[in-house]
């Protein structure tokens, strides 16, 4: 079983990696830097050049997808693009994309976060990002082709990247990142579709 | 106490119009054609040449912007654009834009819908834009300056609309236009915020 993580350098990918890996699976990581596969997903190009040289992919993971914190009150209109270009329609290509090249019963499992559940101020252009790939990956679950499934994991502040962020979320008690990894297994290696796995 | 509709002219916009109208407001349309005021959501200076022509305001309503319907194994990357563009951040970029024009206390109310949460096929292009539009406005309720609320309505199909869209809803029982309509009242008039009021 061939496991593409984009994001498999970053905090939330490495666990994850690590994991599948000690479960015996084949793991590939994506990235724009230090990773098997080079992928930008603010580049549909760059994503279509990436699967075309996996033919044998099962599943995808991503942990990847960038977005803006900054106080409502001084944003302006094109301060949400980073947000929609990465973790929003970023994340969606994958499966736009990947629909086509995906093994017959394989499936998506994409990252939100407790952004927009749980608010934190300056979270608003993440949210929205969060929110859009929730509501995407509900309804693509009943439109993806070859029994394809696709899920989210929602991840409060994991306790490694706590110390980092811990004055953006104050009075939040952070997660296991073992547990999150968990969740991405039990989403690839599950029969479930169209859920967001929440780790609150 | 000044209302401004962007969308007045649609099917949704007409019917609230004439409530707050009946209820004795002073309510302003706005859109591309046939509006009292010029605006497209897609043009984020449209949304600011039109704040600046309307000094007055207390209170906004969104019941405008566009999606794509298509099934998902036919998408190609851009064909999420107007979605993004019109629904998700038109609708955001009349909140982003218009926090520094309204008067104290006033509200933005946007509109969502009902294929986020009951999914339908060729429906994730919509999905996406509305679970965006839900999250950024929970997130911006505690972001927003000076007193300013923001919630958003969600409605299953409106009666009047039923027998164009049946086809896409089959097994849907659609709401009344007169309850929806009702519910963008309770979000300008009551004092709620952060909230998504969905009429299902
Ligand atoms: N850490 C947490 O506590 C936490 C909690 C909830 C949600 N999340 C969410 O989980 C995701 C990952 O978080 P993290 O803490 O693991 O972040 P991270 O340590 O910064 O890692 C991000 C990973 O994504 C890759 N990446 C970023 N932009 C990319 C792009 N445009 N194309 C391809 N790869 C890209 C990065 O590699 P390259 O830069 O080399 O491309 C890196 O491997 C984020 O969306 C974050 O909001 C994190
Ligand atoms: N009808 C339903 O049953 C239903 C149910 C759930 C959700 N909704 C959602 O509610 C919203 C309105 O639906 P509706 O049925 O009332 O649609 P509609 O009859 O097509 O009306 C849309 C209104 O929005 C305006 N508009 C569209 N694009 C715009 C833009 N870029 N800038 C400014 N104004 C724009 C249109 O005027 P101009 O073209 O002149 O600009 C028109 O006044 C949509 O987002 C729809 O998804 C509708």
């Amino acid at each position: 079983m061939q496991i593409l993580v984009v994001g498999g350098n970053g905090t939330l990918g490495k666990a994850v990696v690590a994991r599948l890996r000690e479960l015996g699976h084949s793991v590939i990581s994506g990235g724009r830097h230090d990773a098997d596969v080079y992928v930008d997903l603010a580049d549909p190009e760059s994503i279509k050049n990436m699967y075309t040289d996996l033919p044998e992919l099962d599943h995808v993971i991503s942990t990847a997808g960038q977005t803006t914190a900054k106080a409502l009150v001084d944003m302006q209109p094109e301060d949400n693009m980073l947000s929609v270009q990465s973790k929003l329609l970023g994340q969606i290509n994958l499966v736009i994309v990947g629909q086509h090249y995906l093994k017959d019963g394989g499936s998506f499992t994409l990252t939100t976060g407790i952004k927009k559940d749980d608010p934190i101020p300056g979270g608003t252009s993440a949210a929205m990002a969060n929110g859009g790939v929730t509501a995407f990956v509900k309804s693509a679950a009943i439109d993806l082709p070859r029994g394809l499934r696709i899920n989210a994991i929602s991840p409060n502040v994991v306790d490694v990247s706590f110390e980092k962020l811990k004055s953006q979320f104050l009075g939040y008690t952070p997660v296991s990142i073992t547990d999150v990894a968990e969740a991405f297994v039990k989403s690839v290696v599950g029969k479930q579709t169209g859920q967001e796995y929440q780790i609150y």
